[in-house]
């Protein structure tokens, strides 16, 4: 089986497997206070070119959220996110759970728009509706898309008038900042936003979420919080391994940048076959739509999920990964070829 | 630096990083829903015994303690533990933190004693005191101790009288079942808890908590509870491969039983010098009471934890892994042997 | 200033006051178990002909709709409702606040269709999108509408369905029974409903909701539920008085038919002027469209809420309570009728 | 029987529900939003001796104490009571409802040591340890002892050292404040808390307790705190009428002066009759230790609580109001002494 299933389903990148297997003898104090953490965090602020900043780094993208969102949030207060939003539909109420509603606004090809956020903050004057507290925005969407640099300023300038935070789920950060489409860098999101995570489970990592928090609001007792929720790992340096390998020699970007170009090779090729797509989308997610016999045939030879089913098409979604393979695209491209 | 700090300190048994190396090329269906997971599970229930059982692989101990508890309990009930339990003292008041109250019990050499658990019980008859709805306890508990079978049969019968879940903490399950006082196999686990976890974290695996559920009150929709509290890894299969590899061959075991030996063959040299023990531990964590000026040199050479700092005289605990080895001890003795 | 701004605008019905003023020299017992909240609920008893129902006397409407909700919901489930269903917008996340979703479904009238509720619950499936555990609705609706029994059977079946639990928000279900479309009756909300409340607050009653439990799944630990979140009142006694005033003699009825009277000819003079609607409400609740020249005009002699505020034309909402009367309506009217 | 149960067995003094009667056919802006909440809380601050703090008036003891401790804390903190205080014990983990650990100290006479709160804020150091965020203490306390100015300045000045709010249940203030050991005035209060709440259900009101908050930090959106717990009155006028006559020509203290010096007269004559105390309490409530056969035959003339059972000894609890009759106390006596 060929799988275009997921950006998460293979072990690791083989720099980390063998950056593991080199320090096995190693010692290393608990809960990220060594070392390896404190030199991943080090080549990070590089990367993000500020010292400024808070870095801490978390096992999954679920409990990143989490534990971010309930560190921002009074308990009069809600996050705002666009309806297909990670946290509105793909979490089981994890924000909701630590107590905080999600109020939620229209999906623009995934994104949030500043006039629309605008609206809904003005809205809130009295005790009876929830207060906002936050924006939760991410980068790529959950539809592949991404924001541009004046689409963020202009979500941070409503987030300003209203003292919203402003807060970005990066899991798949790496694809979006090394698409064609993209005109921001690291540093841009430390002047933009109040925190965001860079997400390395989906991005060759094994395990891995480095949140980045640069609020000074937002900094005290992180700590606490992540232990409280589960998150503070024991072997903690595991993560910082992760991260040490993928910011040493642009591993983390080389590794988004091959799995964009694989994805742009296969919506090329698809679209040279006049396959309809549900979404433009510049990064390493893909949309068809097709017909559903031609899906059944498929799913013998292909892994991949449904998106949206129909009665006579389907929407399918084709990831591409740190591991993905041109000949994979070929063999699906010759494979759709005898069937459309 | 030799480290008694923690039985967390090296990456993992060398069967583990092998295994995952090996693995590099696959491709795995997220969340734990692939054949190595399948695989280890299936390895598990033959040592428990049992196939009636539902096993869920969490990342760390907090996450598990959190996840089963708040799954266990009602809105209006609490969770008893004694005072120096985990979820208690170290856990950040994760407990606290989904809703429900920690209720306490007197330590008896870190155990709960099946009296006053039921005199507590028994003293909560109205609707202004919490109820109790679930028994939390450690084997091996916080201070290295182990519980009888006969002692977690008394629990039971309480339990049984009062409609209360009784769950075990296994972080250290593997050094409490093969410790020489243990009186205990996997199988009682089966049938004297409702549920408990075999811990990996501490017991050689690189991360990794199996939750066992034996109630079938407590099975379904555990795995939507994990999603929740952002204790569901999208790449679940890391999961699978350690306890795959830990429940083969006997390894778990084996690593457990090693830092056993290594603990009491560190236990038997200290005792040969005449130091002080604050508490008589059958396992992997000693606690041992030394002078002030004597920890103060022993902290250049090597790593421990400092338990109960006092005035003249310090308790220190000083813990063996999976990675231990008897020239460690030898070295800590022979420098002990000049100070004392 | 004649007022149309609430039905909770006056302090309570005479007969209940003067019920306080003679039992002033007496004692009771605290929490609600005293011989007149026992005597309240025997007569609401026979009002429901039920005797196998519990019943709980709350002090307001929010507090009892997150009382009930967080007792009927596991962690992993959450409550739907209409969007525009009170816990979703007017109880500042109240029901978030215990760690629940509240999910949402369009509006039809304010009411919930039977079909939209099918398909959202056939649409979780697994452990990424939050469960769903009860539906939440109320009768009359937030914008005065009512459920008729069809209606409410054909939701009932969809519960059975999927199990979900069926509770109704009755803070004007006075007004709701007695209206003209209505043809329901309380004994047959006991058929159909798990749960739901009968307020006093908007019918007559200075405070008091009175939850009437009918499933047998949700009477266990209902008062210890109450005490944690601030709602068993010390005097319970008081909210006792008035159910039991509201309960002798139909004064609950006669209180609820007279706001309906007083707002149909409302609603007759408001057409024979040619007033738009905003909405088609048999209740006490009325919504009508007015330029906003208007409006300000009457600002000045009515109080009344503004809904939905336009650029030229303005949709207010006029309530009609117990202890309304005929002439401020010809007041208003004639007021009208020089205005437009 | 003649009660000696508690301070809410009445519905209220005879000048609140004389105005209640009074303002009958008036109409009110709902949720404390009328001229007579106004009216109460301008009165109060005239007793306070201070303008610049915020009032609200809310239904309930646990329910005042529930919001505001929600209202004070981050995720990571605590708040800290001693073991006999009414969150730890007998509000059915209600604070911990809202996600909070209650931490306890040891009870000195129902009161809490700044030594004892030192010792414990300066071990939280790490963050395994949850953090601590408030202090809460009653004043007069669970067992009817009262705080001396010196021993809140105390606590004040570890609270300062460790930047903690202090908080105070004053459910039962009108009998601290009122009573001969006592050298604390309301303005002292304002001064030394942070913030507290002046009880009115226990001190001759219907319904409703003051939330006075000094500290600016914690007066921001707390209506919408109130009205997410189901503590926004819709008729939060009924709450403005108790206050505002309490507040008027003393009432409150009056009250609470009369409930005093009955139960001083009662503890005179009980001591006359050589009956042992439990604990000596300068305020309404008094605890007395009696044969079990001589409260066997109490129990058939007079209501009162049983504070802790003993085999032949058990401790009672006495407790006078505002309607307290000297004649009862006599009646009580003169029972006792045939009996002795």
């Amino acid at each position: 089986m060929i799988t275009f299933r997921n950006d998460y389903s293979q072990i690791a990148a083989p720099e980390i497997l063998n950056r593991l297997c080199e320090l096995q003898a190693c010692s290393f104090n608990g809960y990220g206070l060594d070392e390896i953490c404190d030199s991943a965090k080090e080549k990070i602020k590089k990367y993000l070119q500020r010292d400024d900043v808070d870095i801490h780094f978390l096992v999954g993208g679920t409990q990143a959220n989490l534990v971010m969102i309930d560190g921002i949030l009074r308990p009069y207060q809600a996050v705002v996110a666009v309806e297909t939003g990670h946290i509105n539909v793909h979490e089981s109420a994890s924000v909701e759970a630590t107590g905080h509603k999600v109020e939620t606004l229209p999906s623009h090809n995934g994104k949030m728009s500043a006039e629309d956020l605008d609206k809904l903050a003005a809205s809130r004057t009295d005790e009876h509706m929830i207060r906002l507290g936050a924006v939760y925005i991410s980068d790529s969407t959950e539809i592949g898309t991404v924001y541009t640099k004046e689409e963020l300023l202009s979500l941070r300038k409503v987030c300003d008038k209203y003292g919203l935070y402003l807060y970005m789920d990066g899991a798949r950060l790496g694809a979006a900042l090394t698409c064609q489409e993209n005109d921001l860098t690291l540093n841009d999101l430390t002047n933009i936003c109040d925190c965001f995570y860079i997400g390395a489970t989906k991005n060759g990592g094994m395990i891995g979420e480095a949140m980045v928090i640069v609020n000074d609001d937002l900094k005290p007792y992180f700590r606490n919080l992540m232990k409280q929720k589960g998150a503070l790992l024991a072997k903690g340096y595991i993560l910082g391994v992760q991260y040490d390998c993928l910011f040493t020699d642009d591993l983390f970007f080389r590794l988004a940048k091959h799995e964009n170009e694989i994805a742009q090779y296969l919506k090329e090729e698809l679209k040279g076959l006049g396959v309809k797509f549900f979404m433009n989308s510049p990064t390493n997610q893909q949309f068809i739509i097709l017909k559903n016999e031609v899906i059944e045939v498929l799913k013998n030879k292909f892994e991949f999920e449904v998106w949206e089913p129909g009665e006579t098409e389907t929407v399918i979604r084709l990831v591409t990964s740190f591991a993905s393979k041109k000949e994979d695209v070929d063999t699906l491209i010759s494979c759709l070829k005898e069937l459309l």
